[in-house]
């Protein structure tokens, strides 16, 4: 199964592959860790020695200056000595598999991979033929997962919720192409909340909702009512020229979260986006910038986060996790 | 006014975005606190923590690598983490806006973001939109202004020639497109410059040129004559195909930097450029290698200067500055 | 000629461009630095302060991840400051020669160049331009010389096979287009192997092998009999077009290294690689990843070398060599 090497025979939780899975306790943990370092990132000096003289790779087949930089900046401040490639360009050009490109990384005695991939599966893949001192993180592969924005996203609700399990989610959007859903869908289901649901056109449910722990709707009112916590997804406009789901404008008057829709939600609910926004799309702006919005909390524990990861897996904390 | 919200209420200098309305002993002052940082380029050590675990972003929607590498350079000595985002790749890419950009990676806890941008007034912008904590350091924005190159001139200046006052300044080629030129003149007019000269063809002088203070010329024998500075522009090949200059050999014969019209200036006349150079079209080669070209100290001097900037916005220097 | 400013009067390492002309006690000196060397790449904190607070410049003008990213490991595991450029992009698009990028980067305190250029004599030339306290390394001058990888060769070598004089060594594939193959063959030569072959159709055989003091063969059997080392070049897909060597297939089939052609060479004989590998084409995948191959021991011995070579360069480190 994939992800089933997160972990190791004695326990030690040696790659971030994926939410599904993880033990609520790993999460929690996670999450503990993360807090200590929300306060480095509010110092003057925001460094910490935990990974001095540890190499990471950040190595990415697929474009994404925001997630690069998240991991740049998380690695940076736990000191470690970060590498940015941007592939496409060189070694797989000149026609290298991907796991030559990594062994080749890994006798530069790369510590840890970070890797984004357009085809699911590909961080487990290289997961799997690394050796046992090489961790891997995997920062979004192809439509499968997309953990630390899940584990961050977890975080985000935690900190202006507290506990999981009163807690009504809705995921509104294109879930069934969403690799940051699952992620979330995992997590949430895992750590106890009341319910989650996904709204969106019958087109872009996930296919068995039931079996994935989510309850689906088409109509954003009824999805909405009551919610504590709304997820909007980027719509990709890349998918939009099939015939899943319709005109833009079409979509926004539909699913686009507008403050009367948010009006239905708990007054308390909170509204997040995993970011790059397309605003007057999906959300409308007086939403994505209201006093509702923790989207720009949910950047800044993004870093949080991920320092959490890396120092976890790269040995420099604690990190003892019962296999599942 | 664009450049009116550089310094705050309490007289801290916060960003800075043009050389316009900054008071001489602004100026003055960061010339000063760069000549304590020439020896540190001199040193084997070439390296001070006085940014140490802050972070720089060097956010260029235009690409550059010279500018781009001087920044990162300064930063660098100066002990902070430097992020590159060479934009129109990603986020931009995926259709969000500039300010979005910012402010994710403000929330990402970015101390200073050095701009480069195509359009007039982006860096403004920016600068308007961040919180008090956040400093924006302009690195040239459309046609409107180079600051930071403008303020390394000056020190280039007074290095070889000390008081503003007695100097003659004469500025060459396309002055109407040049942000460069625009933050030399206001930075000059400043420190007091007895007169500055702008010398090329009619059609690319400032609008208004006793507006600015500079004296216009369309001959170059008569600009020249006498003067102590000379600051040859680049040549933009990409507008030379409309009508506002003839072709690059007949811009030479007319307005190039030769020995014998450098020959006419001060004979204790410098010369400079911002580089890059055109050779044999803005400047004779033997000009620009010549005894009195001061062009390659300005690029040394611009690792101080820039440092200088970046120190005294983030705070690691007394910065107090009286409101203009 | 090429190389001979490597060394300067008072018999300091300046420049690390060729192997050709190096003496044989200089390569092993370098060869001694690089095993202390190995130990910091397995050590908790894989850093060393020797180059601290220096400068080093990749300047790329070839696209090259795996090489540029050595450099890049190298440098900041001694603690430089490292600026990575890869240009085609800003400076040079933009007309300026490559002499006045670099009097730039040196303007701007680069003590140290790494280069990779298209065309072959460029980082010579560019060694010629420098001031004496400025370094340059070659990280591939055109069809001309790729000395640190020449170097990274002989110390793998030595390790697996300790002297150099009882070895015979197969250079298979393109040498006569090769600047990997013509580092190794100086290097190798001066070190006093045994016997140095070249195999590969004689429209790839360098000029005049016998003044290379290689000894060419057309037929594999022939050529890797009881040899001890061999060295797989790397195919150029981009010159297979022309009349030079026939189809991929046609050419696995007469020189690609297969487990039956192995089993030629002596029962010890190492195979190596430059990398990247082109499976099946050059090299069978069993032979890559089996037994006999060193090949990803060669990339962890990359750095240690560079690093060696860097650290030579830069002063860290007694380099006195008695010129040639």
């Amino acid at each position: 199964m994939i992800g089933d090497i997160q972990v190791d025979a004695q326990g030690r939780h040696r790659h971030f592959l994926t939410t599904e899975g993880l033990p609520a306790h790993t999460i929690i943990e996670i999450l503990d860790t993360a807090e200590s370092f929300i306060s480095v990132g509010e110092r003057e000096i925001k460094k910490v020695p935990l990974l001095r003289g540890k190499n990471i790779v950040n190595l990415f087949f697929e474009a994404s200056t925001r997630t690069r930089t998240t991991f740049e900046i998380a690695g940076k401040r736990l000191s470690a000595d970060v590498i940015n490639i941007n592939t496409g360009v060189s070694a797989t050009q000149k026609g290298e598999s991907v796991i030559d490109t990594i062994r080749n990384l890994e006798a530069m005695h790369t510590d840890l991979f970070v890797i984004r991939h357009p085809q699911s599966g590909a961080a487990d893949l290289i997961a799997r033929s690394v050796p046992a001192h090489v961790h891997v993180v995997n920062a979004g592969d192809g439509r499968h997962a997309h953990p630390t924005q899940g584990l961050l996203d977890m975080f985000t609700i935690r900190r202006y919720k507290g506990a999981f399990a009163p807690l009504t989610v809705a995921i509104v959007g294109d879930v069934l192409h969403s690799r940051v859903a699952r992620s979330q869908i995992h997590a949430l289901t895992t750590l106890g909340a009341r319910e989650v649901r996904v709204i969106g056109p019958r087109s872009l449910w996930p296919p068995v909702p039931e079996g994935l722990g989510v309850v689906p709707y088409t109509d954003m009112a009824k999805g909405l009512a009551g919610v504590d916590v709304i997820i909007v997804l980027r719509l990709q406009f890349e998918r939009m020229n099939g015939a899943l789901i319709p005109s833009a404008s079409e979509y926004f008057s539909l699913y686009g979260l507008t403050p009367e829709r948010l009006a239905l939600a708990s007054p308390e609910a909170i509204v997040m986006h995993p970011g790059p926004m397309n605003r007057g799309l999906e959300i409308a702006s007086e939403v994505a910038d209201g006093p509702q919005s923790v989207i720009l909390p949910q950047v800044t524990n993004g870093i949080a986060v991920r320092m959490a990861i890396l120092a976890r897996l790269a040995g420099a904390l604690p990190g003892e996790t019962k296999p599942a």
